[in-house]
């Protein structure tokens, strides 16, 4: 595979979407939903930041896949890591990873995914999304929850019986806490803790799992110190109260260090190491969702090391960039106490995880992390430029020494995200009125211009709102 | 890579586990829960049929990785796709597929997996595994249903407020109905649907759904005819009595073809006809969970062919042979009436799918759904000729005219398969007491003796029970 060399700037062909999208998405619909389609892509000719699409459009992307491609499109170490022959026996022959595992799995593990175990975690589970992975996790909370309850004592004739009735004591009624706005996934219980959209959650039974509020914080923040001090403090104050008093047992608290899909809120790391506390008082097991915040995007490697805890969290997930999914976690009690009961055929994907070493391989080597870092203290800049000359397209700009973790309210997202597009940015939105940054970690500042013209081209189209 | 010659018997090497096994599974352990590590397996050295630990033990592999390898290790079919350019492209550039699908998307489903679509079914969603594709059924059922309540309505006020909050009506108390002994995964969802094993289940909050027997035949079934049709006629009673009494509506009922989990208990086609009535006349959402009866190992390629619907099922879910997951579907209602309310990032792994599409391949022009009937048949011949000889060994011996798709119960079942394993044959077990057969598509007559030899020695070294 030749490699392609990165376009400079973006470039347009066609309308967006383009004829040839258009047709390829109603072909496709008739087997697929292709509803959601935007654009159909010839990924062999995308390349670094930029991605090609079949209609010879050019866009510099800043959303990459959702924020989950991590070093470029056709990245030559990935590349060589899909031909390498331990590839192809990962695919070809796709163990139980449970009971036959491969003899390469040991060192995939240990000397491969752990290189990214946040500091503390010292065992993985894997899997194959960010909501397998956050519901894995709650699975891990509610056995150890139990565990402590029950002690050595075994499973009673009882819980045996009522279980398969799924009712309790076998199949307890006990709750996740999330947090409004939170996005955890689409599976059941995933879903039950995410409270972004009525869209992603309407008609689907739900776990009646309290939802607690997240800080709203004010911008800039050193103009509002003490109101956000004290929005924090009584969002911690809300937290405990849920906690003491819903009907049933909190055994676990999920949080993302950013906000993503619900609008990219951001908290300080006193409100996480306030909530941290309450979790350590009450035998909560804190969940630390970094599907989306994981891997670098925000200038350290996770998201929460931004807190500045003093003892790890107990269960961190990731998925996106590390392009496998899973937890890590430290707490041997988070072990389940018997074998088989934290377990499924496949249990994650080699194939996967051989692509996200070569990822760690590159961060490593190419130091992608502190360069996020360094290129996101620099756009931050020419957007709190952008910010002040644009006032009424940029308010509460956010994500200030977080890499390229950037966000922006706007008063038509909608709008602005198809301007953009047609300009030849692929970028995204979140939450009512917000736009997110989730540039690759192999973003430059070369890349910040094509994206600063950008936006004053497309604020001039718009003109005022 | 160079294709190794599949080998003539299992030849061992050490006792079972191994002492390299041994030592392998406890510097896994550090980092990785390896309790249920079975053997450590060398997949470069294993073959067709034969898997190769490494510890140098060869085995007859009739288990399969939990009957999800199709069509042998090392299959030079599934090896040439997994080198393709396209596969480099799939790993390398991981799409977020419902906004960004590659140009090779629509081949990949409507040229390649659609071969595999059950009769009348036209469309497929894509998934990363068995439990996530029953969660997404279960998901377009429960749209479906309150999509014909609703009617053209919007959603209201009410409705969008109160499923933020987990509460009805925006998220309603609507139920799957299941199978006593059924197994449909291990997501919060599917769990609350499983009813295998206390073990499964244990500790973790389910959804309150009810669940039906499933028939108890007894062998051998031209003896009981009477008796069996009175039982499948008692379970489909029982099935409506739920559904027009349970609590809340039954919004979809899961059934597998051949509960395998759970036993390997099997019904008959009037059973299903039977279920298939009640499901039409209820206006509830059939879902047939074929992710380990799909692909070829009944000696149909799907297992709900053997009952001879005179419509469609509803809903098809796939897995493990299929080395990719999903589920098709045909009727348009059960594609949700808005985008993005089935949707997730990866929405399935386009790498996976090209797998896939080698082992349809494979089946296709190796005619190997024909040649696992034929050879199922001599097998359960085999098998039947053994039962007459060892009584006290085999018992219930089932799924006559079902590909290889065989098992029996036996009286220690754990007993007879770490014989088994001891003598090179790797086997499985399921229920209480049953051994089940789950071979590749690829066993052959030939490799019968090694098998049926192997029970004969294991059946002698036991002793009598």
């Amino acid at each position: 595979m030749t490699v392609i060399p990165e376009p400079s700037v973006p470039s347009l062909q066609t309308a967006v979407p383009g004829p040839l999208t258009n047709a390829a998405k109603s072909e496709l619909d008739v087997v697929f939903d292709a509803r959601t389609t935007q654009m159909v892509i010839d990924y062999d000719k995308s390349s670094g930041n930029y991605l090609v699409d079949i209609d010879g459009n050019t866009y510099l992307d800043v959303y990459a896949q959702i924020a989950s491609i991590p070093v470029g499109y056709n990245n030559p170490t990935l590349v060589k890591a899909a031909q390498s022959p331990a590839m192809v026996s990962a695919l070809v022959n796709r163990p139980a990873i449970g009971n036959f595992p491969s003899q390469q799995w040991l060192g995939l593990l240990r000397d491969g995914l752990m290189r990214a175990a946040p500091s503390g975690c010292t065992q993985v589970f894997t899997a194959q999304s960010g909501s397998e992975a956050n519901e894995l996790a709650f699975k891990a909370a509610f056995m150890a929850y139990r565990r402590k309850q029950r002690g050595d004592a075994p499973w009673s004739e009882l819980e045996q019986e009522s279980v398969m009735k799924n009712q309790a004591p076998g199949s307890p009624d006990l709750a996740i806490l999330s947090f409004k706005n939170s996005f955890h996934g689409r599976g059941f219980a995933s879903l039950s803790a995410t409270r972004s959209k009525p869209v992603h959650k309407i008609d689907i039974p739900s776990f009646k799992w309290p939802q607690a509020s997240f800080p709203q914080l004010k911008y800039p923040l050193e103009e509002h110190e003490q109101e956000n001090r004290r929005e924090e403090e009584r969002c911690l104050q809300e937290i405990e109260h849920i906690v003491d008093s819903w009907h049933c047992p909190v055994a676990g608290i999920i949080v993302e260090p950013i906000q993503s899909e619900g609008g990219d809120n951001h908290a300080s790391p006193e409100f996480f190491q306030g909530l941290q506390a309450i979790t350590k008082a009450r035998g909560v097991c804190l969940i630390v969702d970094e599907v989306q915040t994981g891997f670098g995007g925000t200038g350290k490697f996770w998201g929460h090391e931004h807190w500045n805890l003093s003892a790890p969290a107990d269960i961190v997930t990731f998925s996106k960039k590390a392009q496998t999914a899973g937890y890590f976690f430290s707490d041997s009690s988070l072990r389940p106490d018997k074998a088989y009961r934290q377990f499924n055929t496949w249990m994650g994907d080699a194939a996967r995880i051989i692509m996200s070493n070569a990822v760690i391989d590159e961060i490593l080597n190419e130091s992608l992390v502190e360069s996020t870092a360094r290129v996101g203290d620099i756009l931050y800049e020419r957007l709190a430029g952008l910010a002040a000359k644009y006032p009424e397209f940029i308010q509460n700009l956010r994500g200030k020494g977080k890499g390229t973790y950037l966000a922006f309210d706007t008063p038509d997202s909608s709008a602005l995200l198809k301007e953009m597009r047609s300009l030849g940015i692929n970028i995204g939105s979140c939450g009512i009125a917000t736009i997110r940054l989730r540039p690759m970690l192999i973003f430059q500042e070369r890349h910040i211009s094509p994206l600063v013209e950008a936006f004053e081209k497309a604020f001039a189209k718009l003109g005022r709102p």
